[in-house]
């Protein structure tokens, strides 16, 4: 079963993506036509979730690749630093998910090892190497699912935080994609949304996929996931990561550490789903990894109305970072890692340089 | 110093109170002149608070009570009757707090315990009481105050949940008393306000108040607790209660039970603050709490939008239950009282028949 839409795409020398702030009450469709476009999209959270601001980013380096070499008839070397300047300026706009930075490396990377190129060579081979990253994150997404699904119990209640389905990747999802698989398998599967304040993630867009595909789902506040796990009704938790480094440690939406926290109290299992692209082992432990803050008013402020008096100060940590040891196993397109997570994690990730 | 407000009184014949939900956007006032009227203003949570709808139940037993006293001339059984009728109809509206209970019952029982009584003799004593309870429920808030504030550690850092201020009682507060005795003292303050999905009750009227008050407050979403906590932020966590049984677990606002996990795991105080109006010792623990459920719409609608998609169901109990092994300490009016609780809770709360 495929997705019924598309997170980002390539179409007409444009990148497109949905405007996932107006889901789920309007599908707009945003069209970047320049390099500044994506940034905008990505630091506005228009598109959001790890590996899909990976790929969105890709396609931007595509379109700071095309105008360059519209831009520079000849000269390659002009392209490769307006390439470089792409990359500073797209891995500048959110900096924990470790995705972004990923996948403009590789995008340049590939530019750079052509061998005597033309200006038109740099542009198609950076595009094509963004389709590629498109291609093998929906590819990892499905080898996920595949992986995961075993660890789902039974009755198949399963709790999960933020979006980090279809919409949070090429499509399918991670933390989803066990959960897709075992409804297509015909398994039972409910699952428990949390609503994840301040943008709602999980009441726009993990149950607007979940509406889709027509997998049962409650929704349910974040502060509600301590009364179902007290009650039995919480079976395993899965999550996605926007960054998982050398010792484990997982970065991922705020709220994650708490629930980490909350299944740890109530022995219920707790599984991070996340591409390879995710794992960063030039960190040694999660304390270093940037946590994004944000602005104040995204908390303060819903659908343009206060929430709170004037003068009140909200803080904004947009990530949050659980502990290895609360994390009962990681999944990866390459299989479901256990503690301790070093040694596998080392041979799962990316090279990096 | 007293608050800048009131929560509920009585004026010309009528119970007035500022409508909560209209809070901090708007203040306006709403005036019942009929017993349905505050039923309707306690069902639809213009007025929330376990003491606060103890004071504003009584006062709606006296607008029972003048009704009937004007109706029934000489037929003093018939009044007795109206109030029966109204008392029934104030407990419906909210199963969980027991305050609303406990203020109708003692109403009741002073009006029946007059000997040869007047119809108006039977509503002078009805309105008597209800300003009695809301004249006691003020003291013993700044009691709790008085008794609370020694347990802030020095730095002051305190999270609170939902909204357990004056707006919560007859004023001062149960979980903020201890915070407003200590800003009165001139010791060092800052709140932690969980903004408390999905009625926003934290971040809408607790950060009002402490606004007004000008103790420092930092506004968080629900799911950042356990953030701030790790970090090592928060000092103490103080919470009010919609109703402890004998065994000391507690009632309280759904979240509560999350909070209390994540002090223990921390290794921070969890406190709970309340009058003895909130001791129930009638019930042996937590699991004979009713806990109420409320709409599926007040977690996927604000401000009239929907958040969620069409089609999906939320959940909406709205308490939880803290086991008493998670709270470090009691704070009632007559002191502060630990583990174990049973025989000091025997002793505090209200004699109930």
């Amino acid at each position: 079963m495929s997705s019924a839409f598309r997170t980002v795409w390539w179409e007409a020398g444009q990148v497109c993506l949905i405007d996932q702030r107006l889901l789920p009450n309007e599908t707009r469709i945003v069209r970047c036509a320049a390099v500044e476009d994506v940034a905008y999209a990505i630091r506005t959270m228009q598109i959001r979730g790890a590996p899909a601001i990976g790929c969105a980013a890709a396609y931007g380096m595509a379109l700071a690749a095309c105008s360059a070499a519209h831009d520079a008839v000849g000269d390659v070397a002009r392209i490769y630093a307006r390439l470089a300047e792409a990359k500073a300026l797209l891995d500048a706009q959110r900096p924990t998910a470790v995705n972004l930075s990923w996948a403009t490396r590789r995008v340049l990377e590939r530019a750079q090892s052509l061998n005597d190129p033309s200006p038109h060579d740099v542009a198609q081979r950076v595009l094509e190497e963004a389709h590629a990253i498109l291609a093998e994150d929906l590819a990892m997404c499905h080898a996920i699912g595949r992986h995961g699904v075993a660890l789902i119990p039974p009755r198949g209640h399963v709790l999960t935080h933020c979006n980090a389905g279809g919409l949070a990747t090429a499509g399918y999802g991670t933390a989803l994609a066990p959960v897709r698989t075992a409804h297509e398998q015909g398994r039972p599967i409910h699952v428990y949304v949390d609503e994840t304040r301040p943008f709602l993630q999980g009441a726009r867009l993990t149950a607007w996929e979940l509406i889709q595909e027509r997998i049962p789902l409650t929704l349910i506040t974040d502060n509600m996931a301590g009364y179902f796990m007290k009650r039995g009704d919480i079976d395993c938790v899965i999550v996605g990561a926007d960054r998982i480094v050398a010792n484990g440690d997982v970065a991922n939406k705020i709220g994650t550490y708490s629930l980490a926290v909350l299944a740890r109290a109530h022995r219920i299992p707790f599984y991070v789903a996340a591409p390879s692209s995710t794992i960063d082992c030039s960190l040694p432990n999660g304390d270093a990894i940037p946590i994004e803050e944000r602005s104040s008013d995204e908390v303060t402020m819903l659908f343009g109305r206060r929430i709170a008096p004037e003068g009140v100060i909200a803080a904004h940590p947009a990530f949050d970072v659980t502990p290895a040891d609360l994390v009962t196993a990681i999944i990866t397109e390459c299989g479901v890692i256990y503690p301790p997570f070093a040694g596998a994690l080392q041979r799962s990730g990316p090279k990096r340089h």
